[in-house]
């Protein structure tokens, strides 16, 4: 993996003070535009999971659906969506969680997942785990079980994945800033 | 694609009045919780291009990142995500198109096409073609030619898909209601 790690690292983009002044963003967008830099992330996931314990992948709306779509597509597994609030027809939970101004929610389908279920989470980035953390609740408020939780960055001195593990999920990133 | 296009209809979701009294919406998140109707899905679209003249492939945010990812990774094409505004940092171009109260934007990456790449423009339905015109238009802006529209579900009673091919852009559908 260091190979892919170091063409992954270069291909992500740093957007200094976005969305506000003093944040450096990390943008994968980059990513989708270079087919090699996409199939190392892939491949890094996919070599992971394709023999892991997993019965349903759970992907957050809206760059979490990026990498969730694939991989169920590669590893012929259930695709879950966690949506932001409004988004999904029909029965739904919904779990609100807390932003630096203000709170958010996330909602799920009530026949998405079961108990028994094991589910991987992922995402791009892990940065407060905030929408990570409310998307679990709601997969094992139905059920389920998290086997871990997967993206792309995480930004440690946010301390998203440490609350994610202290919830008792394991965590899994391919780079760290 | 008799037999895949039954499946597929199968798969999908109706649910009355949602998101508003009249409106039987199309819900296709059953579909990506089936691995094998997503198969179909996807590997129809991937025999339609897969020795199609498409330098690039753009997908509309959120539920049509769940499909150009996919076609994106397996056909080995750069992925351009159109997203609604504000959620893209750096360099970007907006173009606005009307909803049937008020308005909505869509965004996109001044660096993501340019003069001469051929890009297939990828969503889940087509209703009104709002979203998808404004996606061609962006894209156009960039010099980029739109080969195709392309999506799972069509609504010819909206008269979506009819605006965009009398815009110059084909369109591709797999089931129509």
């Amino acid at each position: 993996m260091s190979y892919d790690e170091c063409y992954i690292r270069s291909v992500i983009r740093a957007v200094p003070d976005w969305p506000e002044p003093g944040v450096m963003f990390r943008d994968i967008a980059p990513l989708f535009q270079d087919p090699k830099a996409l199939h190392c992330v892939i491949d890094a996931f996919s070599q992971r999971y394709i023999d892991a314990d997993i019965s349903h992948i759970a992907a957050l709306d809206a760059r979490g659906f990026l990498l969730g779509s694939i991989l169920s597509y590669k590893l012929n597994l259930p695709l879950i969506l966690i949506r932001k609030k409004g988004k999904l027809p029909g029965d739904t939970l919904t779990e609100e969680y807390q932003l630096e101004y203000g709170s958010a929610c996330v909602e799920v389908h009530t026949d998405a997942c079961k108990e028994g279920d094991k589910v991987l989470l992922i995402d791009d980035l892990i940065a407060t785990g905030g929408s990570l953390l409310a998307a679990s609740t709601l997969l094992r408020k139905l059920g389920a079980e998290i086997t871990e939780a997967a993206a792309i960055i995480d930004l440690p001195f946010l301390h998203g994945s440490s609350k994610i593990q202290e919830a008792g999920i394991p965590v899994h990133t391919l780079i760290a800033y």
